[in-house]
């Protein structure tokens, strides 16, 4: 899977398990909800600094993100 | 440590293990050595897709450049 694809699924899979809706994970991670649509969906190549800001969120280390599963 | 910080100091210690001069891995990885050092020093906001090619130049996940060792 392209990593654009396995870091989105990983954000999406963490989220959904946190039963957070897209908008309000978008608005702890101080993105918009349609960026962070698009990162879910692999169409985004996001920065270091929005996985570190998705991952803390989150409350995981950045490493749970980029995993390839 | 700052997340960006980490990340260069992952690429740094990976590449020096690997006996790799900075402008090799620089061509390797497909960016300019500037860029490379800006990176190591933790001052770059890389992307996702340059992570990936810096991972895949290095021969490690990606997982290896972002853990807080």
């Amino acid at each position: 899977m392209d990593f654009l694809a396995v870091v989105g699924a990983n954000v999406r899979t963490l989220r959904e398990a946190r039963g957070l809706p897209q908008d309000e994970l978008a608005h702890l991670a101080g993105v918009h909800a349609t960026y962070l649509s698009g990162i879910e969906t692999g169409k985004r190549n996001l920065t270091l600094k929005v996985l570190e800001r998705l991952a803390s969120a989150l409350r995981v280390p950045e490493t749970d993100l980029v995993i390839r599963r």
